[in-house]
């Protein structure tokens, strides 16, 4: 990228961090799907349904969580392309016999580069939110399986999760 | 968007908000105005005009302000599409018989949705600006009639506010 | 702040916009208390009630909007001081009979400057999401009578709107 | 919050969000740690040790993006409070055997309230930004066991997370 | 931009800021590269080639602060157009004779409008944080020559930097 | 930080970036003085104090950003604190001679770490915000000269650039 002489040390010419440049690929319809879950207690997971979270409606907060980092996502994750995204929704599933929360995310975009990684936190973020309205309650939670469910469009192509 | 199953029980499926899909829709050229007026005190818009406010040119930081936050309304305002705008623009008007500053913004883009959003944040955020400059000597402004005034481009058509 | 001489030209020593310094003020409870009006169509309020808007539940969404802006006033109007607000609470009230969203936000901090500024901006940024989530039916929606109703602590002492 | 009218329909008082007011809590010395895990194939965890990874140093990028997250955290869950965190540190393991990264985050801060999301927020930020520079080689990974080990500080006492 | 009366002055008509308007202009392929230099202590340069700087990998850090700022440069700089980079990648040099570091950032983009301010801020924000993570051994660092060396695209056609 | 065992392999455990624990220092009042300058061609200086840019005040805005982007620091460099700044100003003077433009920034707080960051950070933003707003008319400006003049508070004591 520039010019060398004696007197310099190049840095990290290899593992160097980089935003992938992107410019040379077709704009395509694209669309990924990710998954994500909330383990709570079998009391925290009443509350929620029953609406008695002090600080409001936990599920309605985390949504628009989710759909609001999901746009911000390259100001959050460093080497992600800025997006401008032209969809996104998420699904919230309540499990009251294994007392957990499903979440799932859509995100679509016509773009050079896909949205995987905003789909992802767009469940993260959502999850988070989640802990975050319940956690004077329940300081044990955790969150799994958070992943990539599908992905279409793009040079790579579709990709399917294998059901387990 | 997921699989049923009885232990279910699917979350706000009509009421939960959503960042609308707009993939289909066609880019199209669309511009929109908005205005909005902050009503002060006689010795306070005196003072604007003379530039004799201690926190410095109000109307030159307002204006500012707006331009700021037009380009960043999908972060403000949660359900409203990032976009890159081409064109933003503030006009300011000191009327010395009623007094009051009426603002007006005008913001351009081609694009898959309208920008009237960004034209009333502008009109906004200049609006509140103002206010902030000018507090400590006026705590009894208010701020009315912010509106669109016109729109163009887009499916829906051309909207235009009709004078009163 | 700096010396001078023959060949520099100082710009703007008079006008020019400053973060004020509130360095020596003392640390005081304080709380402020904002209102402002969104006047709809009859068909919208009606349809703001019966949680029939597309993009989903309106209040739901702008009480959100309103807090999380309350957050990061100070990177949305230029001079004002970064503050952890330590309370915010958004309430409204749905007039049907003259057909507006009245909003009122409240917020609170331990700080040497108050928060106006921080409850003005919550109401405007809750008032410009319900424009946005209803826009689609209605254009010809305008908010007013944004405005300071109250505040306590602080050197300048206790301010009230007096009503009309 | 506001008086009441006849014509008023209050929105939703029981079930709405808020940031709960903290101000008359007393400043306590306050720490959290937590923790998660990034699953991935035995490819890319070779890859990640061997800095093979085009976009660069993975765990360099991703540790990095875990403290910028924590420190705006309240910018990105929406009910949470703004702190002036004083300390943030990040630690990962690589499990060559089960093929997985753990991350741990250890926040600090003086406050009213405390810093559980945060250290939280660092963990599932710094493992999406693990999935993001690694996804170009495999889509399958998954992200995991994302909860809180330890809590000290404030009125709600010591919590330590019950090992399995 | 709207209708003149007696009553109005018309505040700053000329020197007024605004984000021009670039929606006429075709997207065209775009490329800018800029450079800077941190001139050191000879203690400090070889403190940070050693990896002997308490705050972590200087120039690890350094590289995504530079990647993350030319991604929100539009957030930073006030009359910015908002754009969605494509590529950024950035170099250093480190001269042990004469004790300074050389940044070059490079951004892609194709778009209405340039990035030169892109990759200026690039360098820039990466020059800050070398300071940042060097200043509790050298307060004496000095930032110099941040300028373009050579852009591509546009209507203004072509600058390349004559050498000295 | 964590346990220990056979099967982990602890990453990059010396060189690791973190933002550094100062939760034992105690609160002092602070404050840095920093200065910069952007070299101009003798047409362009000529423009500015003329108000002949076309993108507006030139001046005026960069106070702005300075100012915009000292309060959020911690959001552009990695391992800044965040921090609540109480106070800052800029000023510019403009040397008609050598045609260059001074700028000096001053940042004050009562904190547990200085703000010698903020104040460069101030300078260099101000002096982006120049490039920015003249480069249609002139490519060819350079940044020099950005360091810090003055520092006072804090266990490392005053600090105070020696003069050349």
């Amino acid at each position: 990228m520039t010019e060398n002489s004696q007197e310099f040390t190049h840095f990290n010419e290899a593992g160097r961090a980089k935003m992938v440049d992107v410019s040379k690929k077709p704009l395509t319809e694209r669309k990924a799907i990710a998954e994500g879950k909330v383990y709570t207690s079998f009391e925290t997971i009443n509350r929620i349904q029953e609406a008695k979270i002090e600080k409001g409606d936990v599920l309605g907060v985390a949504q628009i969580a989710g759909i609001m980092n999901a746009k911000k996502t390259s100001d959050i994750i460093p080497m992600c392309h800025p997006l401008n995204l032209t969809g996104v929704d998420l699904d919230f599933e309540i499990n009251v016999k294994d007392n957990y929360i499903r979440i799932v995310a859509e995100v679509k975009i016509s773009s050079q580069t896909g949205v995987e990684i905003e789909a992802l936190t767009a469940v993260s973020t959502a999850a988070l939110t989640i802990y975050d309205m319940c956690k004077a309650v329940d300081k044990g939670m955790e969150i799994d399986e958070i992943r990539l469910l599908k992905k279409t469009g793009g040079q790579s192509g579709e990709f399917v999760r294998e059901t387990e």
